[in-house]
């Protein structure tokens, strides 16, 4: 399907794998090892090494950022921004993503072979936390032999990621994008998630996490997806988009089946998300993402962890993104102030809700572009 | 336990019965019959019978709307609303509420038993709508020989049925009180519904609707109640109720048992309404919710619809409702002004979300005391 592929993309990539051999110490008190993390680059590295972009993914996402897979029509997931002469652009930077830990898209998670059993891991698999995932993401930096990255960019668990990065590794970017995402997940976030494995844990196919070789929880798994679709789209895109529709037709059928657009539409993502994940994987990566609080319970403050790093951020949030809210990604600002740092805050315009950082937008495309642009000119 | 009866509640009340013999027909072109009506009355109605208000309970709710039912210790759900001296007041007013067909509190639905096949109807009960509701209700309106009554009031699913009740009857009520409502069900409030009844179907135990002397879908109508539970409270809420806290401890256990304080108060609605609640009225009564639409898919202009009734409408809406929001219930503002109503509208200063109208809030108080009594004055 090579045909495709468009001129300005950055064409066929592939997955790259990197092994870690030793056994990594987690947040939980266990160890995984050896672990095997799946990632993509995009662009050329420079002599000086001081070009490359580590970019993180959100929840259901990989290592395929940009371009396309051999024989594969679709491109990779945020190649609106990345490829050459884009906003993230592979002509100046050398781009690379990792898929997380506990994923299931080429990173040791949950379905990988567990080599003490050699049968899968399921939920033999430790619990994660957003820490241990960029843990495990800075050796293959270190690995890369990069000492500092010029930018982290992640959005909703990826802007965890970034955040989590700036602090845990303070001197190891100059520049921090967090998008669409929060210095803590909230309550009411944690209770979406919370539902959504319920439905996992509660379907009897999940049989304790032990179905690789069976049925798979479907059910469960796309509760639990159509659940977070709902947060990823706003009020008023539903309503643009689907309004009270019925599918083909004017009138009520008056029965259970699916019958609203709406409710087709959700179907469609609970089913589809079926056949490309691992319920497994979205427990041990919700449950991640519920655990992840900068301020460790309020015991730390984010100013004091945010000082001691001389990184520039620039912050950006969504009008209509109920899940991550604007006033969540002030809370990150005014921390940022407090510890006197350069600090660009956005609040971009759109309706499309928490999934508006994935798609087409002007405004957003403009200014990642210049804020990256004029640190490297300022770089150089 | 008539002990905890409080002075200023009704007392001891019961649930009576109000039998239909004949065939309704019903919007989705079946009939149903015969049908019991489960509904209370406090008070007494006066000689002119004028001094009636008829309650529409929402979604879970039921008749038992204020007092106490014998050797029990919990009051009826508006007990802080409706008895002596209360904003609606037991000793001026005559109050009925009727518990919705399709439900499983004493008013016929799929848990009753079919007269044609002598078992319980399951999902051979006839789809329903919020029309259907409320002109079964008018029987016993009519039964009791109420010409007009002196208000319809509702919060939420109750308040679709005041609409209603005031665009199919317009001469039948003086007052008309929509709380926490809309026109009709947005697209993302179907969304929310469906996934619930998708958990439900996708239980094994839901066995096609017939489970009554068998395991019911128990993880189905837990996980649909949870969702539900999301929506009816705030994100500030949520925060200011729970926060990040975990139960009983300081640190995490790095496992997928329930830990958060907000996980553990959503299971605990989840796990006690699967007690109380039967799962295919949760598919019957949601599924009418989102039938809902009083423009019929704008096929007729909303003040066109109101235009036919003389009554006067109070409109509530509170600041952290994000189910049924403010904006949804201006519209019905808009709509009665465009018709010359005379109209009140508030917008109620609240941090808990839909629920809010169910909470104490002497605004809300105020205001529904004033609106009625002024205009029972103005009656006599």
């Amino acid at each position: 399907m090579i045909t495709l592929t468009k001129e300005e993309s950055v064409g066929i990539v592939e997955t790259k794998h990197f092994e870690i051999k030793e056994d990594i110490p987690l947040d939980c008190g266990k160890t995984l090892g050896p672990i095997t993390l799946a990632y993509e680059t995009y662009g050329t590295l420079n002599k000086t090494k001081s070009n490359a972009i580590l970019i993180f993914h959100a929840l259901s996402g990989d290592a395929h950022v940009a371009g396309y897979h051999e024989e594969q029509n679709k491109p990779g997931w945020w190649d609106l921004h990345v490829g050459p002469a884009k906003s993230i652009d592979t002509n100046k930077f050398f781009i690379i993503c990792i898929n997380v830990i506990g994923g299931c898209k080429g990173s040791t998670g949950p379905s990988s072979i567990n080599p003490k059993t050699n049968k899968p891991y399921g939920i033999d698999f430790p619990i994660l936390t957003i820490k241990d995932m960029v843990s495990v993401q800075k050796k293959l930096i270190d690995h890369l032999e990069i000492k500092q990255l010029f930018a982290v960019i992640g959005g909703s668990m990826g802007g965890f990621q970034a955040l989590q990065w700036s602090v845990l590794f303070p001197e190891s970017s100059k520049l921090v994008i967090p998008i669409a995402t929060a210095a803590s997940q909230s309550p009411q976030n944690i209770a979406i998630q919370e539902v959504g494995r319920r439905a996992i844990l509660g379907d009897p196919n999940w049989s304790k996490g032990n179905y690789y070789n069976k049925e798979t929880p479907k059910s469960g798994l796309s509760t639990a997806r159509m659940i977070g679709h709902i947060t990823y789209l706003s009020e008023k895109a539903m309503k643009e988009k689907f309004g009270r529709r019925f599918q083909d037709k004017d009138k009520p059928d008056f029965n259970f089946n699916t019958e609203f657009q709406v409710e087709s539409y959700l179907q469609y993502q609970g089913t589809s998300f079926v056949g490309r994940f691992d319920a497994n994987s979205y427990l041990y990566i919700t449950k991640a993402m519920d655990y992840f609080d900068l301020t460790e319970g309020d015991t730390k403050k984010l100013e004091d962890l945010f000082a001691k790093t001389n990184a520039k951020f620039l912050v950006l949030s969504y009008t209509s993104d109920w899940l991550y809210t604007t006033e969540q990604m002030k809370e990150i600002v005014r921390a940022l102030q407090r510890s006197s740092h350069d600090v660009a805050f956005f609040e971009i315009e759109a309706d499309q809700g928490h999934d508006s950082f994935l798609l087409e937008n002007e405004t957003q495309t403009n200014i990642l572009k210049n804020f990256l642009n004029n640190n490297l000119e300022e770089n150089e």
